[in-house]
């Protein structure tokens, strides 16, 4: 668990894996935003973190990538 | 995983999971919103399921309770 007077960083987790999962399923910003009825100009800023975006939006993508939301809110493993 | 054409569910799982450790920790609405830097208010909204709330805020409210962002957005088991 992190302090509460640091920096957040769900939103870079998020951005990390949707980025990692959409690449995985050889899918486009485009498609992604397609399957989720977002927008593909949306779903860049997301990717960059600068989107406070909200739960429902979030799910929208989870289930567009054929995931559940608490998996991409979860910091990957570092297989490295 | 859920099919993209049924009701949106993160928010029941969220405001579930924020009653169940508000009340495991005994710590009311107002303490809760006090240690995440929102309204009372907000919180009973939330609660309530009433509010699209933002990514940010939610890791706000993970942070206050002691949990990963994750574990807000997580069914619990059933263990009725």
């Amino acid at each position: 668990m992190q302090r509460l007077d640091t920096p957040l960083t769900a939103r870079v987790t998020l951005a990390a894996n949707i980025k990692r999962l959409r690449h995985e399923q050889g899918i486009s910003q485009e498609a992604l935003a397609d399957l989720a009825h977002l927008h593909r100009t949306y779903i860049g800023s997301i990717e960059r973190e600068e989107r406070n975006l909200s739960l429902d939006n979030v799910e929208r993508i989870a289930r567009a990538l054929g995931v559940h939301i608490a998996v991409l809110l979860t910091e990957p493993r570092d297989d490295s």
